[in-house]
């Protein structure tokens, strides 16, 4: 009777999401979802970090993309990890993010005891990744500058659904006439206690920052 | 018998996309359906354009967003002209895109005879809004050169459903490191008839090739 309880006050993902968690919890593995539009920079942000940190820790990386493996691929290049590529258009009608049970269908028998820190870079989206669990520990965002000021206030609930936001191409503001001041206050409107790491991942500014926050999260 | 039949043939979301498209031609007016990844600039575009049109043209828009109704305010500071504002946070449960039952019920009682020009600024995102006819006479995509050359790769039905690529933030093209020549070879594998506009709505560059192109479909 518990449960039946339990199934009926858990929706079908957040069910299939606990499981997910429970798996990557086995694995031993921290999980981060990686969320923005399209073309914030999500890729180059990974590209740094497995750069950085494939040596001293045993990282994977769940791909999710509508169509295509140019991600992988780009990824592959910089260290050779595990990569899960899941694509939408396949198997789920062209969705435009990613949900509990596409993790769960994507790591299929997969097994990777050992792994300490695993990136689900999700579906290049605003809306909708923001709205499904799908296992991980934290939700980490990237915005870059020349996206403006106001797309707190217009996509409220990715920016309220994160505990980390990095800002990228910081190297691209002063030519963007990007309004730093206005962002940030437009962010904390929205979630006071987002925490915000600036950086550009082509020049490498600021990434220090985020590996540093990650190995606050899982010591090497 | 025959209506049953259509009715059987046509999805839902088309019967009412035809409807609408019945009603704005009874407007007189061509509506042009702008798409984009959040932060290509549409809303700049639109500014741009309502300010070298509003004197020649009766102009509307149908303005789409999740919350709020800051590209409404943007664009009545510089055309006081009809503005349609949809928020799929209140009525449909915050969805990513807009469709044809969302145009027919924002524009409900109003009826604009005269106007000859009507813009659809849809919600901010490359994959849902391009699966969904609303109406529209053209389909119009967005791009900005800080989003990379792979989009339309990963994107490829938005690619591919519109007619015109504005390509917007020309001017940051040098310092976002843009490679146009792939970038359009990326576009016409995709779409070897999409039409492109290079252009910046922040310094005009290129503006005219897009009044240009609307002045052909719509003559003053």
């Amino acid at each position: 009777m518990i449960i039946q309880d339990m199934r009926n006050l858990l929706s079908a993902n957040d069910r299939i999401a606990a499981g997910n968690r429970e798996r990557f919890k086995r694995w031993g593995a921290y999980v981060v979802n990686l969320m923005s539009a399209p073309g914030a920079g999500k890729t180059t942000i990974l590209e740094q970090t497995l750069a950085h940190l494939h040596e001293r820790y045993r990282l994977a990386v769940i791909e999710g993309d509508v169509r295509g493996s140019y991600d992988r691929d780009r990824l592959h290049a910089v260290a050779e990890i595990p990569i899960v590529q899941i694509n939408t258009e396949v198997a789920y009608g062209g969705e435009c993010h990613l949900d509990a049970l596409m993790i769960a269908n994507g790591i299929g028998d997969i097994d990777l005891p050992g792994t300490n820190l695993v990136f689900i870079e999700n579906v290049g989206n605003l809306v909708c990744p923001a709205e499904f669990d799908v296992g991980e520990d934290s939700k980490v965002m990237v915005a870059s500058v020349t996206e403006g000021e106001d797309k707190p206030l217009k996509y409220p609930l990715m920016y309220s659904v994160c505990e980390l936001l990095l800002l990228n191409k910081v190297d691209l503001a002063t030519a963007a006439g990007f309004d730093r001041e206005l962002f940030l206050k437009n962010c904390h409107s929205v979630n006071p206690g987002l925490k915000i790491i600036e950086l550009s991942a082509r020049t490498g500014k600021g990434v220090p920052a985020w590996l540093d926050w990650l190995t606050s999260k899982v010591p090497a």
